[in-house]
C-alpha cells in the first residue's frame, strides 16, 4: 500500500474538516439586532473557530512530519489513522456545540466544554497510538533511538495532560478551560517541536 | 488515462463523504433539555456516525488495495468507479435518515434501516463489479490465479449476504439489523483480509 | 506552472461539488407522513441527484482526458478552467432548485428547469473553450489534426445543442426537458467517445 | 517536509472553500413569490458568489506560482500558510453575511461590507507575509533580485490598498465598495501579473 494515497486521503479529510469549522460562523442575520452586537454576542464561535482551526492545523503539520518518516503502510496503520480522522471529523460538531452553549453561558456549558476537550484528547490519543506504531523495527525511515523515546513520550503525554486538565477544569470554569486549550495551541505553534521526520533536529533544540 | 487522477478524485469523494457524515451530529442546542439527555437521546446518530465512518474507511482501504493492483484505466472502470462513489456519496443521507427514524423509534424505522442497508449493499455490489472488471486479462499488475478466484468471490459475496440479511432483518427488528451491520464492520476491520494488491499474501492468512 | 496542481485543485472541486449534491436528498423526517410516501414525493430530487452526479462524472472523465493531453499550463487556461468550475460548483444549487420546483409541480417549474439546463450549457460552453484553447500550436502533447477538428467540434456542439433544446423545452414540458438531459447523459456514458488524450483512438470507433 | 503535501492540503482547502460559497445560493423556494423575482431579489448573493469565487481562484493561481518557486518548507511557512487559509475558509461566512445584509439593503449593510473587505484584506496580508518569507536567502528556487523587489511589493501593496479603500468606502456606499472589489478582481484576472515562479517573465510584460 502506498504512503501517497494515505497522505492524499488524510489531507482531504483534514481540509474538509478545517473548512466545515467555518459553517458554525453563521449569525442570525438582519432583523435580529445590530450586526456588531450579534458578532460580539457570538464571540465564543469565533474564538472556537480560530482555536479548532489551528489545532487541526497543528495536528496536520505533525501528521505530515510523522508520516513522511514512515517506511511502510499496513492495515493496522490505516485503521489507527482512521481513528485519528474520526476525531478530526467530529471536531466541527464538538466546536459548534461548545460555542453554542458558551454563547448562552448557562446550564451545561461545562459539559459542552468537557466534550470539546474530549475531542482534543481523542485526537491526541490516536496520534500517540500512530507514534507508538511507528517505533517498531522497520516501520520508520529514521528510527528514533531508544534513549530519545522517553523525551518524545513526555511531549505527547504533556499535550494529552493539558487536554485532560481542560476537561476537568471545564466543570470549575469553562472559560479557564478554553484559555488552557488556547495556551496549548499557542505553545505548539510557537515551540520548535522536534521535526518528527528528522529526529536529529531534536538535539538542536 | 492515469490511475493517479482516478485515485485523487476518489480519495477526494471519500474524504468529503466521510466528513459530511458528521453534519448529522447536530443536536437541538440550549433550551431543548439537558445536554447529556440530548446526546443520549441521539445515540443512534452517534452509532450511525461511527458505523458509517468505518464502513467508508474499510471501502477506502479496499479500494486503495484494488486500484493499486490495476494495470490500466479505461472508461468502463471510470464509470464503475462512479457507480461506487454514487453510493458512497448517498451514505450521509441514508445515515441521517436511519438515525432520525431510529431516534424517534416509531413508524418506518424498519424502512429507514432497510434503506441504510441498501446503501451498503449498493457499495458492496459496485465494489464487486470493479473486482470482476479487474480479473480480465491484462487489467491487473498481479493477476489473481483462476484457482483462487472462488475464494475471493466467496468473501465478496459474504459481505453482500450480510447486508442483504440486515435489510431483511430491518423489518423484524431494526436494532438487530444495526448490530449485524456493526459486526460486519468489526469483522472487516479485525480480519486480516487478503491484501488485494498482493494476492500472494492471501496464502499467509 | 504545473499540470499536477491544476488537476489536483480541479479534482478537489469536482469531488466536493459531486458530494454536495447529496445534501439535497434530505427529507422532512418523522412526523411528516410515511417514509416511502416522502421518498416517492421527492422523486425529482433523486432523479436530479443521479443525473447531476453522472453529468459531473462525465465532465470529470472528459476533463481528465483533455488535461492529460495538455503540454503547458498558462494563466488563460487557469481562468478558463475556473469558469468551468464556476458552473460545476453552482450545479448543486441549480439541482436543488429544479428538484424543489418539480416536486411541488406548480408555477415556475419551467423556469427552474431552464435554469438547470443553463448550468449544464454553461459547463458545456466552458469545456468547449478549454478545448479550443488546446488546439493552438504547442499546447497539446498529441495535436488534433486539422481534418479531424470539425468532427470533434460537431460532438461538442451536439451536447450544447441538446442542452439548449432542453432549456427551450422546459417551457413546454419540464419533464420532457428532464428526460432529454437524462438521455444526453446516458448517451455520453454509453458512447465510446474518442479519448481526447489519444486522438488516434477516434478512428477505431 | 515536502512541498507536495503543503500543496495538496492547500488545494483541498481552496477547493472546499470555493465550493462552499455556492451553499449561499439557496433561495426560499416555492410559495415565496415567483422564482425570477426571488433570483432578482437575491442578486447580491449571485454577485458575491462570482466575486468571491474568482478572488479565491486568483489567490489559488498566485499561491500556486509562489509555492512552485519555493525551495524548502519549514514550520514558519506552514503556519503562515495556515493564516492565509484561515481567511480563505472564513470567506464563505463573510460572503453570505455581506450578501444577506445587502439584500435587505438596510441597517448594517455598511458593516457587513466592511467585514467582507476585511476578509479580503486578511488574505492579502497573509499572502504578502508568505511572499516576504520567500525572499530570505535559500528559500526560493529562483531568487527575486533586490532591484525587482520594490516593484513586486508595490503590486502587493496596491491590492491591499484597494481592499482598505473598499473597507473605508463601505461606510459611504456599500455598492461602490462592492464595485471596487469587483474591479480589483477583474484587474487581477486581466492583467498579466508577473508569474511569481519565473521572475524573468516579469520583464517581458
Amino acid at each position: 500500500m502506498s504512503k501517497q494515497r494515505l497522505e492524499g486521503f488524510s489531507d482531504g479529510v483534514f481540509a474538509v474538516a478545517i473548512t466545515l469549522l467555518a459553517l458554525d460562523l453563521a449569525i442570525a442575520g438582519p432583523g435580529h439586532g445590530r450586526l456588531l452586537a450579534q458578532l460580539g454576542h457570538h464571540w465564543p464561535a469565533f474564538v472556537a473557530y480560530v482555536l479548532s482551526f489551528f489545532t487541526i492545523g497543528i495536528i496536520w503539520v505533525n501528521h505530515h512530519g510523522l508520516v513522511s518518516n514512515i517506511a511502510m503502510v499496513d492495515r493496522r496503520l490505516m485503521f489507527l489513522n482512521l481513528c485519528l480522522l474520526l476525531f478530526v471529523v467530529a471536531l466541527p460538531f464538538a466546536t459548534s456545540t461548545m460555542a453554542e452553549y458558551l454563547t448562552t453561558g448557562g446550564q451545561d456549558a461545562d459539559i459542552a466544554m468537557a466534550l470539546y476537550g474530549a475531542a482534543f484528547a481523542g485526537m491526541s490519543l490516536a496520534f500517540t497510538a500512530i507514534f507508538e506504531w511507528s517505533l517498531k523495527e522497520g516501520r520508520s525511515l529514521h528510527a528514533l533511538s531508544r534513549e530519545r523515546r522517553p523525551a518524545a513520550r513526555v511531549r505527547f503525554t504533556a499535550g494529552l495532560a493539558m487536554y485532560m486538565a481542560a476537561i476537568g477544569l471545564a466543570f470549575v470554569n469553562p472559560y479557564v478551560s478554553l484559555a488552557i486549550m488556547g495556551i496549548t495551541a499557542v505553545y505548539y505553534v510557537v515551540e520548535r517541536t522536534p521535526q518528527l521526520s528528522t529526529p536529529a533536529a531534536d538535539e538542536e533544540t
